[in-house]
C-alpha cells in the first residue's frame, strides 16, 4: 500500500498559521512524523491562500524537502501554483491532480509534460463526477489514454475514482468500490488512489466508518490512500487487511507494526 | 445482519464458574445485556463440562429463556446434550452445529429432525476443513442438499464456511471470504454465518483485526455473525458497513446506533 500523508494542508488551521508565519520547524515536524509513520509521499497543499498559493506552495516544497527524502505530492487545483511547486521539487513528484474538466486538463497538461512526475487523475469532468460506475470508468479510460499519449508510463498514473460523502449520497461508497474494481480490472498497471475520509463527512463515528471503508477499498483493489499516517488505527487497518488478504508472509509486517507502536 | 451473542460460553472462566454455582442471576444478566445490545440469538455453550454437559446445557436453556424472548443458539458437539437443550427450548432454536463429519452428522440428524429448529452446518468433514474454496463449497452443497432432503426449508439453513487462524495459515481469511461469496452465489436463500474472532487467534491487535475481517466478511455476503454484541466497535463496524453498502436509507440505522450509545 502506498501512503500519501495528508497532514500538511492549509485547510487545517494549525498548518495555515504555520505557513502564514513561515514556521519551518512546525511544517518540517509534520513532514518528519508522517515519514516516520510510514508515508511514501508527503502531500503539500496551500489551497486556502488563493493569490499567494504560488509562493506558499514553493516555500512548502523547499521546506519539506529540506528534511525528508520522501517525494512530495503537490496538491493544487491551480496550474500556476503547480508549476511553482514542480520547479522547486527535487526528484519525481506526484501531481494531485488533473481531471477531465477541460480547462484544468489543458492547463495542467501543459505544465506536467515538462517535469518528471507521477500524476493523479480524478474521475471528474465538466459535469462533475458521474453517479454511476460506468461513468467513472469512462473518465478513467479517457484520462489514462490521454496521459499515455502524452508520454506517461502506466506505472506513473494514479486514478482517483472519487469518494463522496455517504451522508449526501446513499450509493456513494458502492459507486467508489465498484469503480475501483472495474478500473483495476481494465488497467492493472495503473494505481488506484482514494481519499478515504471524505466518505464519513457529516456522520458520527467518522474514524470507525473510515476504517471500515478503508478495509473495503483495499479489498476492492486500491493501491494507494491519502490519509493521516500518524493515525495508528488507520495504519493497523491497512496492515491487518494486507495480512487478511494473504499479502503478508507469516503476518510479519502486521506483527512488526505492533512492535513498533509499543516502542 | 443477524447477530448471535457469544458471551454465554463455558470456555470463559466467569461463565464456567457461574454455571458451576448455578448462579442464575449472573447468566441471566449476560443474556439481558446481549439482547439489549442487539443480539438476535443468545448462544449457550457448556462444552467444558463434558459428562455434565447435558445437565448444564438444559439448565442454561431454562435459565436464559426465563428472562429473554430471543431464541437461543444451542452450541454443542454432543448430540445428547443437544437433545437435552432442544427438549427444554421454547420456540425455534438455532442448532450450532452439524457438519459432514460422519458420526456427528448421523447423531445430530436423528435429533434435529424431531424439533422445530434452524441449523448451522460447518464446512467440515472427516478430513477436517478443506484448504480450498472449492472444497468448502462442495461440503456446503452436500450439507444443504442433505438438510433439504430431511425437510428443512432453505431459510432455516445457515452455513459456516469456517474461519481459521491467520497466524497458522496465511490463506485462512481469503479461503473464508472466497467461500462466503461462492456459497452465497450458489444458494442465495441460505444464510452464511461466521465466527469472526477465530481469525485473529495468536496475533496482536485482535480487536482491530476482527473489525477489518468483519467488514470484509459482510462485503463478501455474510448474513450472520457469532460475536459479542456488547462490543461497541464490532457493532459500529456492522452498522457502518451496512451503510457503506447502501443498505441503510439516509444512514438512519447507523446514526441511531450512535445516539443509543450516548444515552
Amino acid at each position: 500500500m502506498i501512503i500519501v500523508g495528508e497532514r500538511i494542508n492549509s485547510s487545517r488551521s494549525s498548518i495555515e498559521q504555520a505557513i502564514e508565519k513561515r514556521d519551518s520547524e512546525f511544517i518540517q515536524n509534520e513532514a518528519i512524523i508522517q515519514a516516520n509513520a510510514g508515508a511514501d509521499y508527503i502531500d503539500v497543499n496551500a489551497g486556502t491562500f488563493y493569490k499567494e498559493e504560488e509562493d506558499q506552495l514553493s516555500w512548502l516544497v523547499r521546506t519539506v524537502q529540506a528534511v525528508t527524502d520522501r517525494p512530495l505530492c503537490i496538491d493544487t487545483a491551480n496550474s500556476k501554483a503547480l508549476l511553482c511547486g514542480l520547479r522547486e521539487h527535487k526528484g519525481k513528484a506526484l501531481v494531485n491532480s488533473i481531471s477531465m474538466e477541460s480547462e484544468r486538463l489543458k492547463n495542467f497538461l501543459s505544465v506536467i509534460k515538462n517535469y518528471p512526475c507521477r500524476v493523479i487523475g480524478l474521475c471528474l469532468n465538466d459535469l462533475g463526477a458521474p453517479k454511476t460506475v460506468e461513468g467513472r470508468v469512462e473518465i478513467a479510460d479517457s484520462l489514462i489514454n490521454l496521459l499515455i499519449k502524452e508520454g506517461f508510463n502506466t506505472e506513473d498514473i494514479f486514478i482517483d475514482p472519487m469518494v463522496h460523502a455517504l451522508s449526501a449520497e446513499e450509493q456513494a461508497a458502492l459507486i467508489t468500490l465498484g469503480s475501483i474494481k472495474a478500473i483495476k480490472e481494465r488497467h492493472s498497471e495503473v494505481s488506484i488512489i482514494c481519499g478515504i475520509s471524505n466518505v464519513s463527512f457529516g456522520l458520527p463515528g467518522r474514524r470507525k466508518l473510515n476504517q471500515a471503508f478503508l478495509a473495503l477499498a483495499i479489498r476492492a483493489g486500491t493501491d494507494a490512500a491519502l490519509l493521516d499516517p500518524t493515525d495508528q488505527d488507520m495504519m493497523t487497518t491497512i496492515k491487518g487487511v494486507e495480512a487478511l488478504l494473504g499479502e503478508d508472509e507469516f503476518c510479519m509486517e502486521y506483527i512488526s507494526h505492533f512492535r513498533n507502536q509499543r516502542m
